[in-house]
């Protein structure tokens, strides 16, 4: 009982359930029968501890969970709940079994596991098909008749949109842009002319996916447009957060692997290159032309200029500033964390003096060398 | 004559003035007679310096004000304005009493005396009522009779709206929102499915509460989605800035609480609980599950990492990094101020050798005590 | 053959080429003959080594360029790539033309030269006139018969659109606004009441114009909206990036002056006013009543606090932090690089020891002096 790869990360777990048919399971309420906890680990490959046959309807936090629920730990900061949790279960890591006080699914990656529970446990949103008579479909775009699109998106000109996509309340979808197959576009969603987007992908609200890129030149003390081209290439498997902003190339294209995910409120510069599976959190500015490599992630509110590579394999910590290239994997910081503002403002001050520091610091060795 | 706390606080002011009808009083085209100072001494509890019975017709700047206006200084910096400014009266403390060259109102806080003033002179937009044909609202949709959907705004199955609140253009209302009365939705706000709106709450455009928090899951280099089952619970008498974005709890809800006001650009990352009173300025980033609490204030572009919590009465300047939890009320702060291009670069560089000129300092203090 | 400024700088280049007509000139379809390299760099006033006659049909990459391309080299970094280009011509200064293996265009600016070819080369997208009927425009809203009015889009009461000027799908218009000639306002673009744009100003998706400044005033621990009651004023030739937020003057206006650039997601706060052709890159956070001059360049994740002035021509590298006024023009910086993980967590701890450091340094020095 394979859990379905493709419907879990299309967001909306559209049809996930279709290999599973346990007695007595009901999706369309919310309060089906839910699953034995024998049938759950199966589906994860986990070891049972405890009553196998316990039903299972609904997934909760340790501390909310009542009779039911299956819960999890990934987080050590939260082992005080295990011990107190009203959970029918726990998924965990072995490490933590003999502190839990109910059943536990044993497996490497509780929150791995967690993710396909809850999306075997959370009811799909049945996704109606067809256009809405309020919204705009130009003529000669192309909507598969297994999509929808919702009241008041507007779909331009030779606009293509795949079979089971949903184009949300509205969304713009702009001249001669390509969506694939089961992607979800939110609501109020910009894709701009000729952006190819692939299938499975997820645009939350107020993405906007093609805007000019910042390309200007100086003429004189007054700035020339430079005509953005390029354009956008969006992979399968892609994730967006809200009110992120993806620029079209200057000439060549702006492209974002597949499977990346990227946090709200982002800024993706053009010709930027991510690299498949990256995931980038919340606030992150990227320059033009940076290349960012697979399999990387970036913590929230870093900073990274354009026209650099960074490798495949390489983490930045929250708040990271990366001014260059860097060739190697591996874990980098910058930032500075608070400090009660008195003593900040006193080691503030020395920052402008840490080059004098050190040379008097030089000085001072010399001095006692000679001595 | 006391103001009104909730006509002041709906952003809207609409009904203000209903206790308040001096003679003369015109609000409908801004070219009424005003208020007497003494009218507004006695509505803002504050003591008259000056001629009591000049009118005061609308609010300006210490440098723009006309007679007729009435102005305030509640910023040091704009001293050298109050000595020459034309207003009638001036709101401000005692301490620059002796300093104004017309009339004041002395009272203990200017800037929100001038806040009551300000809402008492400006006149009230009047809020049509009633769904406009373009907007859709789904037959499951429950639209208060007195509430007002504006063209293209779209309310989704089930969806509540409460009396006297505003949907504004291209608004996506989802499916099960609730929004109290007395709210405003200015733009093209999303408010995605499920989401708990309050009373008097202020929504600026393109703000979207509810999307998806940034839940992920790896599975050998590949992200999996982790479904987000919580939602969003904004209390009564919040305000959010334009393009704010407030994400869905993964299990639990992320809950704003009660007159809690959000600048521009500010990510919210799921299952944050943001305390009562407390106000953030624009472009900060709040990681999932951080906890801050009540009264507190964070200054722009701070960034807080998730799992933490913050004390009430916490106040961060801006660009705050805080990457821990603050058990102790108090003033906060990091980040490093300009300098001039070339010693940032030189004092930049021993940055990286901090640690290392720290031990060379300890093996200088330990040889001088040897001597 | 003059390159009108006009159309360069409206970001659509409609009508650019009217007063060009050489042979077999065909815009229509991308597929025509293109220019001579010879009428190209009189266009550009540029000095052209090699083919003259060669026939220029697109812009490319110097990378991905074929014959019939033409390039530019205006960043040392991509040299290696001028040796092996494929283009039939490559605008570029003197100090690389001898390493130009193809014809080439020797300019002082090859940038700027490489905007005003891309701009003749890019087919302009005619833009239809007219108001869609799925649009609302409001009776008493004045639209010239020449602008256009997309899908969805909605022009409220007193609001004027501007000959030529374009209003994209799902763009809200508010009550009273004015926009000018030849404007552009992509998709889903807010511009609330009163606010006021003038020519050639290009809007991207999602910017929100006139939104509410951050004004709250404290009542015993309860924060009080100061009602904004200020504009916002857009100057001509403004092109202002995805998701970015200008929000409206408390009291008086918020300012952009002539040829301002702004990239995506950047905060303006109120009163703020930023001098003639300034220009900022993406996410950097500006503070209410901040007085920006003329010429300045800010990089990205910049911030700067409210109630503060930056002299003309200064410049800001990325991630710089300006709490105060800087009254010189020059090139500032702040911001801290990234190290590897583990230097920069034993160097952050000395951050916070800087005083301490620097008091301890003196000691010594003293008690070497001393002896």
């Amino acid at each position: 009982m394979p859990i379905s790869k493709r419907a879990v990360s299309d967001g909306n777990a559209r049809g996930l359930a279709a290999g599973l048919s346990p007695a007595g399971l009901d999706h369309t309420g919310g309060r089906g029968l839910g699953y034995s906890l024998r049938d759950i680990a199966e589906a994860l490959g986990a070891t049972v501890h405890g009553d196998a046959d316990c039903r299972i309807e609904r997934v909760a936090t340790l501390a909310d969970a009542k009779p039911g629920s299956i819960s999890f730990l990934a987080n050590r900061r939260y082992r005080p709940q295990l011990l107190k949790t009203r959970a029918s279960a726990v998924i965990l890591e072995q490490e933590f079994l003999s502190a839990c006080p109910v059943a536990a699914l044993v497996v490497p990656n509780p929150y791995l596991g967690f993710a396909h529970v809850a999306t075997l446990l959370s009811p799909a949103q049945p996704v109606p098909s067809g256009i809405h008579s309020s919204a705009y479909v130009s003529d000669t775009a192309v909507v598969h008749p297994n999509a929808c699109i919702a009241p008041h998106a507007v779909v331009e000109d030779e606009a293509r949109v795949g079979a089971g996509s949903y184009i949300g309340p509205g969304c713009a979808i702009g001249r001669g842009v390509t969506i694939g197959d089961d992607c979800t576009l939110r609501a109020n969603v910009t894709v701009c002319h000729g952006v190819q987007i692939g299938d499975r992908v997820l645009l939350h609200p107020g993405v906007v996916i093609g805007a000019d890129g910042f390309g200007i030149a100086n003429d004189a003390g007054v700035w020339v447009k430079v005509p953005q081209i390029g354009s956008v290439i969006i992979a399968n498997d892609v994730e967006v957060g809200a009110n992120t902003t993806i620029d079209r190339g200057a000439l060549a294209d702006t492209v974002i692997e597949e499977g990346v995910k990227l946090d709200n409120l982002i800024q993706v510069g053009h010709n930027v290159r991510i690299g498949a599976h990256t995931a980038i959190a919340a606030g992150v500015a990227i320059g033009g032309s940076a290349t960012i490599g697979k399999r990387c992630t970036i913590g929230g509110a870093a900073s990274i200029a354009g026209h650099l590579e960074i490798a495949d394999d390489v983490h930045l910590t929250a708040t990271s500033a990366v001014p260059n290239t860097i060739s190697e994997p591996g874990l980098y910081s910058s930032g500075m964390p608070i400090q009660d503002n008195r003593s900040w403002r006193r080691n503030v001050v020395r920052m402008r003096q840490l080059d004098e520091m050190a040379k008097r610091l030089k000085t001072l060795e010399k001095k006692l060398d000679e001595e």
